[in-house]
């Protein structure tokens, strides 16, 4: 340690998101938030288990020939967030991305639970009317409420279709759910059950079209995403991710989340590293697009 | 199994609480709620833990000599709580706890986080206008607000305070808190720090006035209880413990709780274990008060 | 809570099983069992394990298009068996399966170790002597004998080879054995190793025979499900198990079983939650055949 | 590594149990067996974990000054027990025991779960008629039956009054039991509740009379010792017990064990460093007796 | 969060050091570096989850009265330590603590095994050559080598003593050791077995000497310590450990450490929240001497 | 045990190693160290858990068709290496594969981290100077240093480079490096990222060449392998390590390693249980070789 950083105070940020906030293209900020997490909390814990998950990764990705510290990012930390108080938590991400998108920058937000994907969204539509969004997830979230509350991690996307409306949301490896909600589903969004594989026509068709794109990681299988609240078997690997990432590459996104990581239930720390492995592909992706 | 028991529907209690309610004297129900825990949340896995740990339990006390089985208890089973919605858990737990004193019984809950206790305190206080609150934590839970919010398991206290007044308060084992916390009890409630040495002298003084207990788990020092959101060390014994619910048998206890128990912290299950045994144990001393 | 709730007794049934038993067309029993474990024991806490994470569970199958909710299925809770005492655990099983078969009705057993098994395959093909028995693991479980006992989880297909005879008991997944257990398969079972592919081509050669179908859940490669006492890589995903219970749907099933379960090696859940869909989506199979 | 011991067969002993058989003194030995256990197995793993924990400990004893490497001891490795079949089991643990007392020296036992000790007890009362018991436990374990089996893990302490007969068991550190054991040892046994204070006393009247004792290691409290299957708050200090092998010291002891060790929940290793010092002491205190 | 928090780089101190260099009365900085462990490592994970922590933490003690946030100090955050190569890592540390010393500061150090403390002690003892240090610990640490290695968590206070000389290390609580270190202790340092209780009296006489106080927290008890490499039961419990840093607030504190928090075998967190108390109120008590 | 067998010192051995050295074809042996291991350490305890692990697997091999009791094998144990001091560890490793080849015998290393692959190759490239080496790995490991350390787990093939030269090494499975990394391979080394698809065709060109072949276990996919320090996802599945066994066993094998599996980051042991199995195959194909 030189002296001259001795005498900063110890700043601790996503390895590779290292610029000041005014030269950045992205800003990455946590959203630790889980109040309405029905099952197994814990996916408040997920933005700081990345952040020290980092420290270990390599900046450089074989898959994309891209650095990331050949970029200009700023980690602009965690908020924080009241406890028992969603729709206050809510309105503080909404400001937070709010400010970003203000500055000309991408917003990319890890989460917490799904429910926070909510205020980056209604941000990013705000600022673009024809938002697109796209959603990887093993559940389809389109409950109508949940335990008599319209806001929750079950009802997110039903929330984002009262923003967006019909045909705009485009949801990919769904493998769980009520028969009511794929029935929703079937009139209001555009849903791949299990797996990806039309990912690949709609990007050629979305063009400059701005998207959202909105990664619930348990879109992946347990097998290699073991460590969140709950777990679905059956999804995605991780080269079918590596494969969506590569073919969000093509599309114009404006805003980004990563969500339901929940560190408590990953012993061995592969769900860690593969989320953390997630941001940097997908951060690369918005980089190069 | 005899084929009777096949025919029926798999039953699960506290063991020993086997009655129906009608003829029960205390009810015991789980109120599995950690909505506003700011540090590691899971106490809302505290009932459904302790209800299987009792399958293992004895129970026949041989610290009063006597035996569970020998009086009529009912177990209501885990109310249906929404998470993210804490007013309204709050309101059902209020609910369920005027129906037991309605019906001239003892309620016992079992948290969850500690804010859930303020619903019961509410419905006891309401029925007896003189109750005396005696509260053993690690945490004095006497702040104003708690991140902008009044109702939080670090203001529990405090709002209990706003029903009951000055000096009807009984605070045991603190150790951790603000300055102001400290203060304000000074003036407000009777706070003994680390340990519950007081309490041999005020039993005595108590007699027959209607007498509310609240223990949260974290007075107990974490080498034996380290299974909860905030371990504080410096806590009591279980022996210390066994002491107290022996001098609470003296008492006229009209509501009981016992909350705090995380059992994803409590790898060993010795958490679980000793919170079973402080609700067999608090449970016979209400019965024999 | 409705106050009509509150004056019954706790019940936990595997979510879906709700019905009566006269009523039901199924019955879901558990036993856990796992006595002769020579390795890491702990799928006694299958069954418990497996009803606590079906209340995280949809019922709703979006592989089948079926809802356990459309059908009465009957939980009849665990058996009470007695440790150390593995024939009396057997005939006890045996006495619950023969039960729920005189009623007309489908008994589906969540185990506990393979040894299990035995005892419904045998009350099973007492009703019907044209049984097959469809036998998924890792492992050959052919042995003569282990450790100079004739019944133990190593044993117990060589057991039931000994009721149903030769070329009855069918084969799949199988990875790990002596070299004496493939010899022996060679000649009176037919075995394939490491896969499942025969299936479906049995499947359209049964037509109508009554099956009996035990899944040994290490078949299933322990990257998706390693909460178990001996996990042996190179199994089946969870993707090929949703094509094998797929192709059972067309079977007439007349009894099943799902074993094996060890949740204190499943630190994520995600094997617990594997067991739970493997459950339901047998079931719904077992339903539809 | 010497090319010498290159050429040698991997050993592992207990550390310093290094001597050949002939030469020793007391023989250690390991039966993991958990077979009757009926709530949480794994105390087949704590000889093994033992061993592995050895390899850190000083062979040096600051409570006696007395060091393992200045006398002849010899580890005998562990039994290979059936499991699902206890009575076989009890044959080869008697055995063993029967070789090491014909041939002179003294046997010390590592369990397993508590049942086991019958059969060193049963061996060493052939050999001393007047064989007194020192028991040391958190649970009474004498139960007539248990599950309506006679021999198990609840019971062995009755078992062993079957063959020493009454007033020759001491008992220590109980605080576990239905209310009918606890009147049982009121005739038959001489039982301290929750502690051992009463053994200073018995020492001094024992003299050289043969004694075996028997150490479940539940008998420590489970802030210290956490894993074991039924841990039971309330119980000995490490301190206590540390008193206890000093005054064990001036005893006769011909046969010794230390069982209930579950290493599984054992998180941090402290009860298996906790066992091996136990193991240790009582070693020391044989020798010196 | 504000807008103008949002324009800073994330930073994370302990809490309550939050201060810039300039005008801090102590400094403090972790050293994570295990290299020499021989038995289970992970110590270099200490400063980190201590800083995680201490987020939950008063900062208010009501043991002292006194509060860190009316305190100026400073966090430098932890060393970049290369594994492997331990001599290049004590001259890291011992550059950081000269710089310290330089600027009239005290420096605290949170390692990171128990070597590390030879670098601090090394560049205290250059600036104050009467220095005594006192040494809390469960093991002697005097080896004069291991494994045929110099410096090493086994020898580090018999490398102290080459700097400072015959009876200038006061050791406490030490309850393991090889024959040979207890036998140099009483001929070079002064040794208390077991406990603390000599610390009062040693107090009185030591004055206005410098001081340096290095605690392994091992020597507290595993039971409220368990996440330690090396857990040996037996030692001070947490009261105790409360009434030695009263003692050590009366002294002339130039430097100080608290080594040997293994945070992965610390299941519940209660290591992490004991270590960090002793954190908080060895700062204190520094700040009040 | 048979009373022989009593009079043993106890031997614990890879099974299927039960050999002695003088008869073995092949010998093991444990290096149990990771002084260099930057993130997650643990690795040292890889050997020992295997040896335990192996107590539960078979040694008849279905993939091959083989069986380890067929051939003759020997354990010569771990080395006792000084963590802290790695340019001696390494000789030490390099003297023992050195006897080890001077008697004719193929020597099989398991790790340890990835470092001490470094003395086996120098001691094999000694006797075979036209060495080609297979190197498995999920990183390059191709830094020239780390930490200014020339030696470290992240250079070691690059220290193998300057053994062996230009186009020597093949490297398969990379998928984590830093940008320079890559480049350097594209001069110096043949690597393929991601998969070993080139594996086949080179097997034909190699023929007669003696090849060593070192494992880096985190080839493997977290999903099947999560314990270890650095998890990567995007790994080969254990199917394809199968077939590059397969391979393998075309080859001639005269030297071997399988490295980095860190038990306390395998919850469910299947990470043990993989690397067991690799440690067979790979053993097998070197013997049918």
């Amino acid at each position: 340690m030189s002296k001259s950083k001795m005498f900063k105070q110890n700043v601790m940020t996503y390895m590779g998101f290292e610029s000041d906030f005014e030269s950045s293209e992205a800003v990455v900020f946590g959203a630790p938030f889980d109040g309405t997490t029905s099952f197994r909390p814990g996916t408040r814990f997920g933005p700081a288990a990345m952040r020290q998950e980092f420290e270990g990764l390599e900046t450089y990705s074989p898959y994309l020939d891209m650095d990331l510290e050949e970029f200009s990012l700023f980690d602009a930390g965690d908020l924080d967030l009241p406890f028992g108080a969603k729709m206050k938590s809510l309105d503080m991400i909404y400001d937070q991305t709010k400010a970003i998108l203000s500055a000309g920058k991408v917003p990319i937000m890890v989460g917490g639970e799904h429910l926070v994907s909510y205020a980056p969204i209604k941000a990013t539509h705000e600022k673009y009317d024809d938002l697109v969004v796209l959603h990887f997830d093993a559940h389809a979230d389109l409950r109508s409420d949940y335990m008599e509350e319209a806001y929750s991690h079950a009802t997110v996307m039903r929330r984002v279709w009262d923003l967006v409306g019909d045909h705009r949301i485009y949801q990919f490896g769904i493998r769980s759910g009520l028969r009511d909600e794929f029935a929703f589903a079937n009139k209001h969004t555009i849903l791949e059950k299990f797996s990806a594989d039309t990912l690949e026509d709609l990007v050629k068709t979305l063009a400059k079209t701005p998207v959202y794109v909105t990664i619930d990681l348990d879109v992946l299988d347990p097998s290699i995403f073991p460590g969140t609240g709950t777990p679905e078997p059956g999804g995605l690997s991780f080269k079918d991710m590596m494969k969506v990432v590569d073919l969000l590459s093509h599309l114009n996104i404006v805003g980004a989340d990563v969500v339901e990581l929940a560190p408590h239930y990953d012993n061995s720390g592969a769900s860690t590293a593969a989320a953390c492995k997630v941001l940097r592909e997908l951060t690369l992706a918005i980089l190069k697009g």
